[in-house]
This record gives C-alpha cells, sequence and structure tokens, in this order.
C-alpha cells in the first residue's frame, strides 16, 4: 500500500471559505476528506498536513522520507515563485514529487507565472480545482521507480 | 460518449524511436495506439493528429470546434514557446484544452520554461511521459462545463 | 484600376462568430463581402486571401508581387508579434502594404503591444474594428510611389 | 455637424520647413490649411491647436471635452513615448482619440517605438505622412458612440 | 500658524467628476473646500494649487520655499512616474514634501508602480482617496524638523 | 469599539536601540506602549503582534480576520519586496490593511524600492518613522466599509 | 557518394532577383545550379528544397533523416531567430547539419543577431554571400561521424 | 560677433544657493553675469533664458534658429534623462547645440546616467562646474559649418 | 575565549547522506562534531542550530548577539539567494558575520549565483566543502573590532 | 600569392593538450603546421600570430595592415565577447578579416553566444574544431576586394 | 608650469588616416603635434601617450602620479565601454583626469553610450573632434585642487 | 614543499598607499614580506607576480602550470568583472586556483557585485583584507586532489 503525503503550503486552508461561487462551499477540512476517500479507494494511504511556514514545508519533505513514504503531492502556494530553499528540499529526498496548482499560473500575475520549485519535481498538474489533487496521486501511483527530475 | 481531439505538434512524431532509454521503444505510433485503448477503457473515442506545421495545429483546433468535439488534448512541442498565434486558436473555441508535455518543462533550457499557449488552456499536465496524456484525458472526463482560461 | 490584396492572418476567420456583442452578428465572409463592396465603390479591386499558416501568408505576400498587385492590405494576427520571416518577405517585395488590427493592440497583453511585422510596412491602422480595413483601402488609394519603410 | 479637435504636439510647428524632400515644400501653416479643407468637404468644422507644452496639450484635451467637441486628432511627438500624464488625460475625457503619427514609428530609433499615449486612445494611424490627419478624421466621422479604449 | 502648499498635478482637477461611484459626487473644488476646512481644524492655512504642466508644478515648489510655507502636500499625478525634473525640484528645496496619490499605485498598470518623485520627498501616503491629503497635513503638522531624504 | 492588529515583520523588534540618533532612545516595548496609548485616545483596541518568520505573520493575518477583527496595520519589513505569500495572505482575507513603513523606501537600495505586499493592501504610508503607525490608525479609523485592493 | 539536402527558409527564392548590386543578377535558380555543380565537383549529390513554411521544413529535415542522407546545409532565413520547433528538429535527427547565412547577421538589427537554431547544428558559416553554401558542404565533406551539437 | 542662447533647464535658477560650499556663495544672476563677461571678452554676444517648464524651452530652441543666432549651449538639468520631445527639438533647427552638466552625470544616480538629448547635440561637456559653460562658449565659437549630430 | 554560533540554514542538515561520493559518509552530526573539535583547538567555544525556517535563521541571529558572542559563521543555504530579512538581520547586529558555502555558487544554477546576505556580511568563503567552516572560524579569529559591511 | 595573418587570441595556445578526446593529441604548434600545409597546398603565405593580450592582438591586426596582408583569420577567443577595442581595430583597417571558433559558441554559456567583434568582421565560421581555420582561408580565397562589414 | 598626460587608447593613432573626410588628412602625429603647440601655448607641458593595450594605459597613469604629473587628459577608446581596471586605475591616482572622445558617443551603437571610466573622471568632453583635447586641457588648467569624482 | 603562486591583478600594488585609514601604512611591498613569512610558516614557497595588464595574467596563468607550481590565490581585481579571457585560463590549467578579494565585493557598486573568474575558480575568499591571501593559502594547503570547478 502506497503511502503518499498531501502537504500544503501557505492559505491553501482558507479554500472553500473565500469564492465559494469557484470551488464550492465546501471547507478545505472537507475537500481533504474527499481527497482522502479518492485515496482509499486507489488503496493508498494519505497523510495530510498544511502551513503557512516555509520551514515547516521543508521540515515536513525531509520528514516524508525519513518515514519511507512513496512520494508527495505539493501545493507550495505563493512559495512556488520565491522559494529557492524549498526547491533544494525537493531535490534533496530520493521522493517523487508532484506540484499541483489549483488555478492555471500560466493566466495569473506576471510575478505568478514561473515556479522555482516546479523545476525540481516530477512534474506538474495545474488548472484543474480541487481535481488537480486527485489527478496528481493518479500519476504518483502509474511512477515505478523515476525520481524527481532536480536529482 | 465524449469525443476528444489528441493533437500533436512539431517533431512528436519521433517519440519512441529517439531515446529509447527514456520512453522506451514503442513508436509513436503504438503509444497513440495505447492512448486509443486507455480512450476507449474510458468510454470516450479520440481523434488523433499530428503536424509540424503551426497553421495545420490551428486548423485542427478550429476544426474540433466546428465538428462539436468535447475537448483537446495538445502536446504543442516547441511552439508552446513562441506562438501568439495558437494561443489566440485555443482562445477562439469554446472548448476545454488540457496542454500537456512528456517533460517537466520547468528543468530546461531556460527558452523552453514558459508557456505562451498554456495561458490560454484549462490546464497543464507536464512531467509525466507518456502518461501524461492518460492523466489529460482523465482531467477533460472529469470536467463539465468549465471553459479555457483564456475565453 | 487598383489592384490589392486583403491579407488575414491566423484566427482572423472567425471574426463575426466570436465575441458578437463587439463586432455584431456578421460573418467573416460577410464582412469580406462589405469591404468588397467598399473597395468597388472606391474603384479598386480586391482579392481576399486567409489563412492560418505563417509560409501560406509569406507565399501570397509573394504572389501579389509577382501578380503585379498594387498594394497590400495585411492583418497578419498573432504574427505580428513573433515573425520575423513575415518582416522579411513585406520587405522583399516592392510594394506597399498597410498593416491593420481591429483592435488597439497597445491597449492589451504586453506580448501584444509591439509588431515586428509593422516595421516593415508603409504604416499601421489599427483599433476602428471592421472599418480599420476600410481606412487602409483608403490608405492605398492615396498613395502613390512610395513604397515600404523597411526597402 | 461634428466638431474636432486637431491637436499637435511639440516641434510639430516645423513640419513643411525641415526635409522639404519628404513632406514637400509647404508651410505647418499651409498643410492644416489643407487639413481644414478636407474637413469642410466632408461636413466637420476643426480647430487646430500645436503646443511643445506638455501641460498646455492636457489643458487643450479638456478644453475639448468642456466645450463639447466631437472627438480628437491627436499627433503627440515626442510626448508619446513618455507621457503618463497625456495618457491620463486621454483617458480622462470621454471623448474618441485618434493618434496619429505622420513617419512609420515601428521603423524608428528604439525609444520611439512603443506609445504610452496610444493606449488610451481609440487606435492609432501612423505611417502616412499629411495623409494620416485625413484617415483619422475619416475614422471619427465613422466612429458612432464609443468611447476611448482607456475608459 | 503653519502654512502648506496643497499642490495637484495633471488631470486632478478631473476628480469628482469622472468615477462618481468611487469618489463621490463632490466636485474637485468642493474636495479642495473640504480640505481647507480640516486644515482650519488643525490650525493651519492652506495655498492650494492645481496645474498640467510640470514647469508650472517646479514653479510652485521653488515659490512654496521663496514665501517660507512649511511644508508641502504634493499629489504629482501622472509626473510620479517620468519626471526626473520634478524629483530635483524637491530635493533643491528644504521644505518637507509629502507625496499623496489618491489610489493604491501598486495595484495598477506596471508604468505607475514606481515613483521617481517619491525617493526625493519626506513619505509618501498612497490609496486612501481624497483622506490622504488630510493624513498627509498630519503628518506634516507632527513634523518638527526634518526635511525631506533627498537632501 | 474597533479591534486592530499592529502586525511587525522581521527585525522590527530592535527598534529604538539600533540607531537611535534617528528613531530616539525609546526601545521596540516603549514605542508599542505609546501607540497602545494613541489607539486608546482615538477608541481603539490595539492587538500587538511581532514576528520574524513569514508563516507566523501569516498565521496571525488569518487570526485577525477569525477573530473578526477590523482591521491591520502591517509592517512587513524585508518581506514586503519578496514575499507572494504574505500578499495572498492579505488578499485572502476580507480585512482593511494598510501597509506601514518607518523609512522612505522609495529612497533606499533598489531591491527594497517595491512592495509585493502593497499592491494587496487597501493603502501604504512610509517615510515617517514611528509616527506612520499612528497616521495608519487614523486611516483605518477613517475607513468604513471598503476592503484591500487585492480583493 | 555523399547525399546532401540543401534546405532553404523563406523569401530565400527571391535572391537574385532583390538587391542584385550585391549579390549580381542571377536568380535563385541559377544560384542552385551553381551550388549543385560545385557539388557534382566534390563528389556529392545534392538534393534542393525551398519553403516559406516552418512545418515544411521540419518535414524536411525528418525527410533527410529518413532517406538516409548524409547532412544538410540549412539557410532557416528568418526562422532562425524565434524557432524553437526548427531548432528541435535539428537536435532529432542524427544528421550533421551546418547553418549558414548569406549575411554577417551579427551587424544587423538586434533581433537578428542571436539563432536559436544554430544552437543545435554542428556549426554555422555566415556572412560570405552565395559562397556561404560552397563553404558548408565543404565542412560536411569534412565532417565524418560527429553529430550535431545539440544531441 | 556671434550670438549665442544660453538656455538652462529645470532647477538650474537655484543654483548659488544650494550647496554653497561646493559652488561658492554667487547667485544664479551673478553667476550668469560672469558668464556673460566671458563671453564678450571672447567677442560674442550672450542671450540668457531659463525656465522650468519642457515646452518653454523647445520655444526657446525654435526662437533661437528663428533669430538666426550662431549657437545654443544648453542645461538641460532633469530633462536631459527623459525627453524625446527636447531631443527633437536639438534635431530640428541646424544650429550647433553643445549640452553642458555642471556636474559629472556618469558618477551620479543610475537614471542620471544617460543623456537622450546629449544624441541630438554637437557634443557634451559635463563635470567642472561653473567652468563648464565657458568651456562650451569656446567649443562653440571654435565650431565653423558642422551641425548637430541628429541631423 | 571566542564564542561563535555556527547557524546552517535550510537542507543543510541532509549532507553527509546525500551525494556521499563528493563529500565522504560522514554524517551532518559528524561533520559539525569535527568543526566542534577544530574550534576546541583553535580555543574558541562554538554553538550549533541549524533551522530549515527563515524565522528562526534570524531569530538566532538576534540571540547570538543578545548573548555577547563573537561572531557567526552563516551558511543561508538556499535564503541566501532571496532573503532580505535575513540581511536586515545581519545589519541590525552589530557581530562579525562570514557567509560560508560548500560549493562554488558563482558556478551553478543563475538563480545562485548572486547572495543577498552576502552584502550585509564581513565577507564571504565559499567553495571548499566541509573546509569553508573552517576556514571562516580562522577569518573570525583574525578578526578584531570591524564589523559587518551592511552597518 | 595571398599573404594570409593567422591570428589566435588567449589560451588558445593550448589547444591540442587539453581534451585530447575531442581535438586530438596534436599539439598547437603541430595544428599550426597542418595549417601552414594547407595554406601553402592552396599557394598562399600565412603568418602565425597567438597572444594572450588584447593590446597585441590589436597590434598585430594593425600591423597585417600596414605591411600589406591581403587578410586575417581570427581566433580572439574569449575577447570575441568582451572587446569593444578589437571591434575598433577590425572595423579600422580595410582588410577582410573572418572570425572563427572552433566549438560552436551559439551551444555554450549564455556570456559567451554572443561576439562583438564578429560585427565588425566580414563573415564568420564556427564550430568545425580546427578544420574552422581551414574554411575560413578557403573564404578568404574565394573574397576579391570586398572589406569588412563593420567599414 | 603645469604637465599634463595626454592618453590615448586603443586604435586612436590611425585618426587622421581612416575618414580624412571628417577629421581632415592630418595624421595621428600631425595632431598631437598641434596639440603640443596649444599646450606650449597655454603655458603647460604635455607628455604624448598612446597604446593599445589596457594594461600600459593603466601602468600610465600610475606612472603619472608617480612622476607628479597635475593632470590627465585621457582618451580610453574602446576600453571606457568595458574596463572597470581603468576606472580603478582613474580613482586611484589623486589626479583630475578629463575623459574625451573625439566623436559624440551618445548618438553611436548602444554598446557605445556608457562610458564606464567617465564615472571616475572629474568631467567628460565629447563631440568636438580634434579639439575636445583642447577644451580638455583649458578645463585642466581651470582646474586648481579638485580631484576626480571616483575618490 | 608546495609552490604557489600569489598573482595580483591590476592596481593591487597601489595597495597600501591609498586609503591608510582602512588598510594601514604598509606598502604592497611590505604587505607581500607579511604574505611570505606566512607562507614560509606554513611550510609553502610562495611566488609573487602583479600585473596590470590581462594578457599577462593569463601568461602567468599558464606559466605556472608548465612548472608545475600546486596552485594559484589569484585577486584579479577589476578583471573579475569583465574578463571571459581569464576565466579561460583558469578552466584551461588543471592548477587549483581561489580567488580572493580584499574587500566584500558584494557591498559595492552594482557592475563589482558578480565574477566571471570565480566560476572556474575552486572557491572564493572575499572581504577580508589583507588576511583574505593567508586564507586562500589555508585553503590550498588543505586542498588534496580536487582541481577547479571549471575543469
Amino acid at each position: 500500500m502506497k503511502r503518499i503525503l498531501i502537504l500544503n503550503g501557505p492559505n491553501i486552508n482558507l479554500t472553500g471559505i473565500r469564492e465559494p461561487e469557484i470551488y464550492g462551499t465546501k471547507t478545505y477540512a472537507e475537500l481533504m476528506e474527499d481527497i482522502r476517500d479518492f485515496g482509499k479507494s486507489r488503496g493508498c494511504s494519505l497523510t495530510f498536513l498544511q502551513s503557512n511556514s516555509e520551514g515547516s514545508l521543508i521540515d515536513a519533505i525531509q520528514m516524508a522520507w525519513k518515514e519511507n513514504m512513496d512520494g508527495i503531492v505539493f501545493n507550495p502556494g505563493g512559495y512556488a515563485h520565491t522559494s529557492v530553499a524549498l526547491r533544494d528540499a525537493i531535490s534533496s529526498v530520493p521522493l517523487p514529487t508532484v506540484e499541483v496548482h489549483m488555478t492555471n499560473i500560466d493566466n495569473r500575475e506576471s510575478f505568478r507565472r514561473t515556479s522555482l520549485t516546479a523545476g525540481a519535481c516530477l512534474g506538474t498538474i495545474a488548472g484543474f480545482g480541487f481535481r488537480s489533487y486527485l489527478l496528481a496521486i493518479e500519476a504518483l501511483l502509474g511512477q515505478s521507480s523515476q525520481t524527481n527530475a532536480g536529482l
């Protein structure tokens, strides 16, 4: 049974409350519950972690590796565009990591159009709202031994 | 039954021949066959089109709309980084389009790290090799009425 | 009687269908018909050509010169911002060429605010919708012997 | 009867004197006279104003609106490339404004290839020498109720 | 009793007329009247000056110093982003100057996000609409002997 | 009674100790005490929070909203110039936020001259030393229902 | 006997007609004839192909490889400066390719001074007019097994 | 007897008052008097004009030409770095113009290190304080028939 | 006896485990032990602190100063390239700080080639692997009273 | 008999020693000998000069002209990318100069992808290793009277 | 009697030979002779030195200082735009240095429009051909004790 | 016994004379003497070489390798920021090279903040004044077989 860390960065915990006309009225907790159900149906065990702190997110990536998890689904939020340290964390651990974004970041403000962290990941899935996470789990399950691009 | 156009840009037709240690020894035709099988198993009908010509790719996007298809999975290859005209084509037709790349473009040469066309798509899936196409079909099937970001 | 090529680039053929609240409900074919009528009323013969292909547009510019036409009204669409090859084609033939845009490109996305092709033309007319074409024909008729800026 | 302001920016008053091999030997006054005649023949009343001062040009744009004029043909000269204040003035008054240049600015020094003021205008006509003004009047007469892009 | 110059740059005189849903329906004159009242209530005497001309604004800054005023509240409008000459004027006179903007310029077009003139002022207050002026007067009153940053 | 969060970013807690010739010899604690007194005199209740951690500052912004506070006075210190995540936090909560800086950031090193976070705030007050906070409180008290620019 | 493709990009077919004072009065066909004669004298068989279409040029590069040719002399014209897709085509086929330009592109407009396609070629020869082709054939004949730089 | 216009731009009229430790305690009027004396001693007649207005400086350049003066010594102050319109004025009149700066602008803030206006002048003299004017007069007297670089 | 803080930033704790062919097979703990031994042999007392959190690193710098330490050897890891807040922390405390990197950052990805934090330090030592720390201790011991560059 | 200077810039004298797997095991002296033999076989006399000094290379270019040589084959090495002075030297003497590089500089580090000196040469040949020199001699022999581009 | 070094950089020794229609037919030696005569008439002793080598020019600047000369007139030629080392040399010696250029460098290629060395000089005189040197001597003679800007 | 070249670039020979308040009053010769003593105490033999010429510095690096020295301590002075040729020289010889700067170059003018040569060295030591050399010798002595980064 594969064990996957669902890691969420800053402000993601507000999803489901703000802009309900786009994402529906489910809270962040409910959405994570739905992702957990999807994980179960696909036979894998998910661990959830959200933090607004860059350092805690790095800690979590290191922890996932120390605990022999099988992969990470990572929504770095605003840190995607500025964090060399998170990129280094992803490169440092031999775990396949998939970067997800709920929105299409290529269609937003110019400072959001490039992702420093994505270059160290296995791949990126962006623009499908809540379903971006489900696709990323699917992507990790189909993944056998290949590690991150940044290694 | 959903009808989806699998649209491939320049040089994609050489996949499966070059760099077999990465993508395996299947030819482009065999890979498209695998994608077709996946499509059938998911209850949707796929049309395949590959062209090295920017103009023909624009023609195909317009054609998909005129023939009432339900979505496009588009690997624009090298045109992703240079073509305003393809971006306009995607924006012009009210069909959900998912951009796919087999490699992680955020981890390659600097001129490959931004995609002009992605900004007009529903979303992007990059870095999962051949499986990027399957994830994109999955993404389109979960998609109900939302159209491209660029509309 | 002056003979003028009305040359339209990628996606212009969708005009009149998309965004009817702005351009009205006339199709591209109907609009070209209106332009033809205007041309007749001004005593000149118009040839119409639309292509989504950069190469075909270059072919057309060369053809206009080989067939001894008197000028070109050119809406390069998205190629205006990226095509050195089209700029070279305009510079290579001693025919006055007027670049037209239906929208005011100085008021759009940053990648649309400069035109490589305009630098090789006689002049530019942008922002007057369908009437940009009529003004360009007017401009060419008042033009006697001067050739493109790029020569 | 439509009332239009023909507004000319810095150094335009020297036209007809310098570089006579290009523009002919008519003085600025004579050219304005020709434009006035063209206006009369098209049934509209023209007011002429030239100033080397950025502030006076802003004053004139505000004045045109306070006096209920129907539109402005504006050659901002060198201020086109540097003046946020003139752009704001055009955006602030609900009068259709057409920017004109006698030369093709896309074919000149790099600091002349973008126009800040054009982004706030209805449209731009550049490269047709003295006739740029006549085409701009034609453009305004065909204009019914639409206002500037910048509004 | 402190004497303060309220100096307004280009197009500010149109405030209160355009976009009344944001700023209310008071005219520029009425707003200045309100500012005058606020000044009186705070025991200081205000002089008002508005000009669309960069040169006249420089003249006014020099005049404020020659007439021994105690400070300047300056809304440079569009000149904030382009004028080295105004920056020099502020730096040249030993009067505390506060730059004000009614809108939040960090949230607007890219050419409006930096202010050349602000670097020579004592400080900046932006984004509070009409109240930006009142806060600036408050700021000057609390100011004892410190002069502009640019000195 | 309005409840306002006075939120201070990295290194602000050293104020009053370093560079006493500029800010006086009061410690950070004493200055916050002065701000609290000012708040009381204006009839509002202030909560103080200082952290060197980007994540804790995001937590605090979310907390202010969950506890139904009425506004935030935020000095982001060095994070102003680099943090997309803090900008997102400000945009995510419907609380009016005023960015303050004690120094005039337009007059410092080039990497300090733009603020990413300011674009999501209601407005900015910079350059008035310790008094920047008092003016920001004044600004929030005059603020009725308008929310941040970034919403 | 070595078989080499002489591949010419957009507008090269007009050579010999325009600017005869520089290149002489020979037509493009005559020049290609001279190149063919040179090839014969050097014991190799040349195939000629010119197209204004980016896609057709990519097709031709793939064709040269499928037909087991020994090398390509490629004048990409204006596409040299903009085409990632052509660069990919050159990199994708294990054929030595020499980029040629008749003019010295380092001495022309700034947008012509870098070549995207050259980075994938074996080498570049530029500035020797018609003789650039002959030198490139010479270069290929001296070439044994080394492939393109881009592989 | 040569007639030369000594034209001074914005804020130059404050020279001699501010920063007396550098330029001495002579007022602007006294310095101009010294320049006048130097002119007399060199047998030429000087006209003095200072304005803070860009438009008035353009007017003055045109006036110098209409009045058949023999040359201009021009200190554009802050307009040197931003004014295309002043550059055009210098280029438009066939009078030799020498740009002067009292300070060494290559050793100041980055926005002061390039001069748009200098490119249209005969030459530049910068860094010699008050004596820059005397050297410029010397330069013009040695000048026979050559006109500005920009013509 | 000098007391020095050895401060390590994000992901440095993984050293010795990843890429053992370069740094040997010693763990981070063992390496720090070696550094401690070196410190002892040089007669100084070392305190070790590693954190993945930017805020905790700032806290540590402030703590070192409050506890009257004599200097800091700081490896900021990925934060070197992005953190204005850490630069401010170094500048704020009057302790000599030496930045160290194990690799030669001038020879890596472009986003790693400049260090914001280094500008506030006394000096930098980079490229000597584990020995960079020893050299930095040596540097601090030779350091008497001079403080950081940023003060 | 044509006399040609083979001029080699910095570090070229180490060729044949470093990276023998690419260039073979011949020393620089042996390679120059081979080039001399080729020159003889083509009926021209070659002079060889290598220097690590920019100034000596300029001296050599001037010397070639003073001694009435017929052309220069110049490998500027690292000076190609930085030397305006060498570019001026090439432009100053009416001798055809061909720039050669052994490697394909378009496929190397970004600071090596443009050549300042190439813009002043007749043409460039790059990427053919040792044979680049032979092709350049061939190019000069086919050259009759045309001089450098920079003249 | 003042002793001044007239220091000329690369390729200046070809002046008088190339482009005689601009500078006349006098050789470099004759021009230096004229400058010597001018120096004598102004009561100062001139030493002449020309070198194509950056290092020799630095040597010369140091030598002038060691020999207690009173100033340097320096035409750095192409090194003006690229040499930090020459800038440092000028800054290192407490001798007033005047940079001269015979042409107006603000009106030439973009890479020639800024001068690194000028920022360390007392001032700059450019655009007056041969007379630039005479004006620079004049400037130095009027110079009493002030040293270079860069000190 | 290790043999090390202490190589000093332009203007370093003036150290000890200029700015004695920073570096003390020892002359360059005395400082080198101190370094020699330090070398002896560490059991290695030092060779000293200073030159203002880029070419001579390249010569010296090649010489060190030909004479089988064990390493180079290199202070490239101003050439660090501009010299591709020196970078190539360091890369070309298999000798460990340590770049030293007496000042902290990250804290100086923007054109001094990046070092082209450092990328080819083993490592960099900057900011410790005269002691930077001693630390670099220490670094080389601890160095066994690793060569430069650029190899």
